[in-house]
């Protein structure tokens, strides 16, 4: 399987954004988890490393999580942009959110060697404030539900 | 603050249950979170990596889910162990838990280069089943609060 986010949100992120250990483009040590839309799904497509095992042959939670994480906050993106009137690739600036909680339900062991695919229902509760709800997938077998609260990132966060 | 877990139960874990990419101490490009017992609380101790950011200034919110994560298994797994009779650093093997659900709220921006103190208190709800919530502190400012439901590893997790 080949399948791969073709225009994602983090690809419009402004530089200075961009740096995230989960979803920063310009983190070469990071994860570089990429979320673009399906329809009126979002998506995000991870192949966890070796090393990210919880014991060997198992996906570690932590990353699962990471993954749920940055997956909502990307998906949260994508829809208020699209609700301003623009799609990733479009050459806007898209909104950037923070998390404001996480949740993560593990169904069952994930296990390693396999694409994960994040798949996630966005839900607009304030202009500044969204829901994602996300499904994540190994083949057609759902191991993970999480569900994000994402908030547009407030001027807090880039002053100190 | 050079403030550190003498012994943690991670140090215990048998070989095969120590990879772990959050608190395995075998893995080399892990974390390598380690949770130890202060009085009947437990404690865990970590800095983030200067890569392990959100933006510049402030840390990944997946790495403090992370932190939270395996705090809550290493948590249960002491409260377990002490029910045993048990203390970490005695010569006998704990029990190892994995995560059933993860739940993290973001109550600041956590700003990069500190230490952080994620600071547990362990609940049973089941002789399998514990619940472990967190408090994740900054000097004396508490970032985050989580809770982790661990359940004693099932078998299916190292049957594939």
């Amino acid at each position: 399987m080949a399948e791969k986010v073709k225009h994602a949100i983090q690809d419009d992120y402004a530089d200075d954004y961009s740096w995230c250990y989960g979803c920063g483009r310009l983190n070469e040590k990071g994860l570089r988890l990429r979320t673009g839309w399906d329809g009126d799904k979002t998506v995000t497509i991870y192949t966890p490393r070796e090393e990210q095992m919880a014991i060997p042959g198992f996906v570690y939670g932590g990353v699962i999580a990471s993954l749920v994480d940055c997956h909502g906050t990307g998906s949260a993106a994508l829809a208020l942009h699209r609700k301003n009137g623009h799609e990733p690739g479009d050459g806007e600036e898209p909104p950037r959110f923070v998390t404001g909680s996480l949740k993560v339900d593990y169904l069952k062991p994930t296990p390693q060697g396999k694409v994960l695919k994040a798949v996630g229902t966005v839900e607009e509760i304030h202009p500044k404030k969204w829901k994602v709800q996300t499904e994540v997938y190994v083949e057609d077998v759902c191991v993970v539900k999480g569900e994000v609260i994402a908030v547009v990132m407030p001027n807090t966060f880039t002053q100190s």
